[in-house]
């Protein structure tokens, strides 16, 4: 932690801040410029209300040293971590992993409409290379008069696609509650923009034998999606998926502002892999090829991508979703684009 | 909704539209320009993904017309509505009531530290002029190091407080399975920001018999804020009591950016009490009055602030935090500035 | 100037940054803590480009210590700047001052439309107590089909207007090259929020004997807002006054967000007046009267209001137009706001 | 243009609007649904005051239809502009060109510091595959004390810089009066983000004949960075380039948020090329790289890159700023994501 002092401050203003730093268990160290005072502080900051110092007599303000999350922090371990998913005796799902050099595509409709539908949509996507099957059983929703979803009859029918299929599930899960029922039929549990913050959610997720796909707040920082990814792994699952979605802005071209820097800054910062969402990213669907190349090139662990037969008829987000073609020939791209940056498009059973 | 096409738009093309239109059960009527070509559509368009249209060959964009919350708006419901604590019979609480003409402040610390802290706060803020007791017993920290309150020992505390005082609580619900607990200590139950698209939370809270304090989102534009809103309403508790309290923005002068101009808006758009958080808005303790008074300036029907005993020791938000002698100063201000926009700062008792 | 490491980095790296700190004449102090380094840096940092410390190895990021104004800063004069309108010595104008217990209204069009038109809203917004008159002759316009001005023709309307009225008069100049003829007819000259870093500008404006009223520009931040007001300083006129405007945001219910807390955060930083834009600020006529009140109520020196015989009808601007009904009920608001907060609204003549 | 009534709209209202419309020239056509009323307007809507429709009585909102661009609009074009450099006769310049198959890339320091300076960066990235030469004689500081360029000297040296290595040279141009001067010597124009609603000076650049890479400001829309570039167009000089360098958010990882579909969106709108600045864009070196693999892979026409031999040394923005081996190393991974979408990094002299 560091103090700095407003340029006018008095020596008494100064030594308060000492002793309420020592107070705290810390130890100060001032330094003395021609126009600044500077108060250094040693010791673990995790442990004080950094912030409070700010209101002392004579502060200016007050910088914080560390980051509060550990386990998520390249420091904390030697290797980039690459997470797989885990086996289903009873299955023909074709285990995938985010992380290494083989870059997974997932894809599938925004929401799980029939059971049809989604079978349809799996053996299309699965055709055109994908390696996981998306799909939101449960939904949430701006207004409460919009369709929220099939629930356990969606998982269901999930389940049903993957046995085809071979695909494993990626869906969200909303409520704690929800998190063995959501638990028992997919195989990543995603948590949208909107429960990033859902401490108590991250916390039974963290109980969880399954990775978790975390996406990034509307307006969460990539310092808080870390620290939200730590409530996680503070509880015992290791397996974290960071995932960029967009941000709100004042930006109207697009429903959120995709920032693709957030995937060196993620990787720079931490050692989970990242993936990206180009369709909620843009809300666009002639904008979802273009960003997808560029994630890859950015150094996406892989990408999640709507996707439907008939997209104008798609029960919600219509307007960013993909139709068979359009995803087939963005897998031959995105091939390219991989292998031109040294990984590839990972293919099922490999 | 409006479809807009593009400039170049062929027949065929505005004849798919229609007839996609039809299919919705709605109607099109299409106008022709020089420059363009719109397709105005009548019927309920809260049955339709309006945004799905857009994908439509030679559709620029679509525009809806309709908000999609009714319970809210000021055309359901002729006069605004005024919400008040529900009585309790064994307790000596003084009934408070937020959108009339009088203005409740309520005050108290961010967060339940011990017994004596929040009796005292709540004696001193009593003492100053406050009708209500804010204080947090469950607290969403952006890091899992950090401090999450006292829980139900806190709610205890809260509780004695108001015996202590006749202050009605104020105090945070966060999870789904709280609601009952929270219910039984607190008078209002307030959401915090993470949690406004907690759908399932705000479908809880709808079925509970006290009013609900639901704070506007990071991010939230005031028409989500009122969709929010809406969840709870359709469940059937009609007393949703709206609070900004700031949005993040580019600016670093402030923790977020307190909207003032979020309070005519949402009269304009609805019959709800619109109270402010000058807090959480700014920050910082000395911009906290001057919000303050803006906000009685503005129309807030309430203001919610954080007080203690010594700021600089507060276990949460102390920078943001007022002392009891600058909120007895604030106090005496805020009725002034009620005043002079004929109104009054509520009182005890009254 | 404080350099924090990473956790990990490595005595040699500590050293480079030691040793290149000295070669740009400064002294580093170095404080090990036990998650962290930290090298605080004594010396006028103003010198050297201290975001270059970041690229070297083992640097996490740099803080700087000190703002880079130093002409409009609170320590730089002992009390606040009182700014007032020059003397003209053949004309009926009664000068106004921004800064003291006082405050001004400036109202009037957004833009000049004729001669009729600016007399007539002279008369109205003098008659309901303005003591200034807005007025654009040359108007930035996004669109080049838009209006863009009546120029030098507008300027002599404005003079007229301030003949018949007393009222000075606030207009925009957008170029160096017009600084002169502007200057000639203008009691205040105004830079919009577009040209707030257009440094040329600035400069030009520091050498003329009227004040500048420098609007804050879309998207800059109040550091930089000062900034752009040292570059006027400077130059040697000390005449700036500071604009509050609005910046841009997600929101979607206003033109822009009017950020009220700059005006607290603009007075803690510096000596100079702050006044209000809550036209452009809001965008709508109806939160204008709401958000000006609460102008004055956080502290605001001066407002500047748009206001037109029939909004409706105006060549620019007219949805945040007030008509003159409106306009005279504001004023007796503002009257009873001002005086609860222990100023007055300015009348003419005093 | 459309204008949506308040769903309590009168008849007298709705009349209103319709008389309204019809004196401005324009013919009304309404449209009743059972919650809304609906004014579409048929004509030429760039002829009247959009926004003004909004504050008559009944009204909810107004939706413009036309997009106030002509000029740079793909309906205006055929095909995609092609925009090359314009010979010089007495010079070794080697011709470039934007919007073609080959991506161009511009490098060089962010301000050029002295004569061996930038002639030492000049031939090291034109080694590495450079073939244009950026710098910046006169620059935008926020900061009246920061270094703020060699001026003409700093032109001369970029002139010399491309008769030693055949590179073209991209500059800055901050006012009106140095148009000629920068023009003389520079190969393309460039006007930063602050500049691009300078309205006078996009109107000088119209008139010069040179291309023209306008950056987008800081907070500005795709369609505001559209409506900046038609100033240009319409005073006859048909060679722009945009430029994305990323905008303002509450994002703090990076300077600004490199918002990398405004490349896709630019291009849906407008026939113009579109280039990258990743240097501002991310304010980082080590996003420099990915950002620049992600551009080219969206689909940008161009790169502008930020090289210094010592980048801890720069004058200004060193923290973005790729050393000689960095940026080396990034020329080789944009030949292969260029190949990869189809295109090629731009070659000297072919």
């Amino acid at each position: 932690m560091i103090v700095i002092m407003r340029p006018g401050a008095s020596p008494a203003e100064i030594e308060n801040v000492e002793a309420r730093v020592r107070e705290a268990g810390l130890e100060p160290h001032v330094t003395y410029g021609p126009d600044c005072k500077v108060i250094t502080v040693v010791g673990d900051e995790r442990a004080v209300q950094v912030q409070n110092f700010g209101v002392l007599p004579g502060v200016d303000r007050v910088v914080s040293v560390q980051a509060k999350y550990k386990l998520a922090s390249v420091e904390a371990r030697a290797e980039r971590s690459v997470i797989g998913t885990v086996p289903r005796s009873d299955s023909t799902m074709k285990a995938i992993a985010f992380g290494g050099e083989a870059i997974p595509v997932v894809a599938g409709p925004c929401t799980v409409e029939g059971r049809e539908q989604v079978i349809e949509i799996a053996e299309a996507v699965r055709a055109a290379g994908a390696v996981a099957l998306r799909g939101g059983a449960f939904k949430p929703r701006t207004s409460p008069y919009a369709f929220q979803g099939l629930e356990e009859e969606g998982l269901e029918y999930l389940a049903e696609a993957r046995e085809r299929t071979g695909l494993p599930v990626v869906t969200e899960v909303m409520t704690t509650e929800s998190v063995p029922l959501v638990a028992k039929y997919a195989d990543v549990l995603q948590i949208g923009a909107r429960n990033m913050q859902n401490f108590n959610l991250l916390r039974a997720l963290g109980a969880v034998n399954r990775p978790v796909l975390l996406k990034r707040g509307m307006s969460a920082t990539v310092d808080e999606l870390l620290h939200a990814a730590e409530y996680i792994l503070m509880e015992g699952n290791p397996d974290v998926i960071l995932c960029e979605r967009g941000v709100r802005t004042f930006e109207d071209h697009s429903r959120n502002t995709l920032s693709l820097s957030a995937v060196p800054a993620l990787k720079h910062r931490a050692h989970l892999p990242v993936v990206v969402d180009p369709s909620h990213g843009t809300g666009y669907a002639y904008m979802v090829g273009p960003m997808s190349r560029a994630a890859v090139a950015a150094g996406a662990d892989g990408l999640i991508i709507e996707v439907h037969a008939d997209p104008s008829k798609a029960f919600v987000d219509g307007a960013q979703t993909l139709d068979f073609k359009a995803f087939e020939k963005l897998m031959a791209e995105l091939r390219a684009v991989a292998e031109a940056v040294g990984r590839s498009v990972a293919a099922q059973g490999e």
